[in-house]
């Protein structure tokens, strides 16, 4: 038998609704880094609309505020994520590292050598 | 802020074939605890066609025999699980039961303290 891969999926609930996963973990970076909420949504494949329901939903269901939005100057508006957003976001992103590295070990310690028994034990 | 509850789903690919789930750990338990093909079916709420189908499709994406049948005697037919199978069953067991653990770990210490963080700050 050829190795098996590991796979693991994480999110965090609250209050029994989903507060944080990949997906809203990368619109989230996509603000940050772009500085834009229309460049994030565009690079997520959403409309502006569409992303801004997410952020907001997103801040309901978390009890924080998420974005701020200066609107206007040179350049145009500008959104950053709150100073508790880009917290949650560096705290999320270290914990799927952690989990990632769990994932590795704990597959390679229980089920690595098993899956690369029977070759072991194959006749030559 | 209340605490989250951090979140994780697990599962083995093999060849990009779902090899390993919940799903299908549960339907290796029952048919290891009861003995029975039909019992472990009806258990899950599945035909036993449907559970056959399941095991089969299981056994060829995984490369290995999971059940041994015996037929007749009395009491009549008798399914158990082939030694690879109770092996692979203990292993992804203890691999559930460390990511478990490490998941608790990996939220407490990168996303706990930070849940925790806006009722201390807040003002009494």
């Amino acid at each position: 038998m050829e190795q098996f891969v590991p796979r693991q999926k994480l999110w965090l609930e609250h209050g029994g609704k989903l507060v944080m996963s990949d997906y809203r973990l990368r619109l989230l970076q996509l603000i940050a880094e772009t500085g834009s909420l229309a460049q994030a949504a565009n690079a997520m494949g959403l409309s502006y609309r569409r992303a801004w329901g997410k952020v907001k939903e997103l801040e309901a269901n978390l009890g924080m505020q998420l974005v701020q939005s200066e609107v206007g100057g040179a350049g145009g508006g500008h959104t950053a994520l709150s100073p508790e957003a880009r917290e949650l976001v560096a705290a999320y992103g270290r914990f799927l590292e952690r989990m990632t590295a769990a994932l590795n070990q704990a597959y390679a310690e229980e089920l690595g050598t098993l899956a690369s028994a029977p070759a072991e034990r194959a006749p030559r």
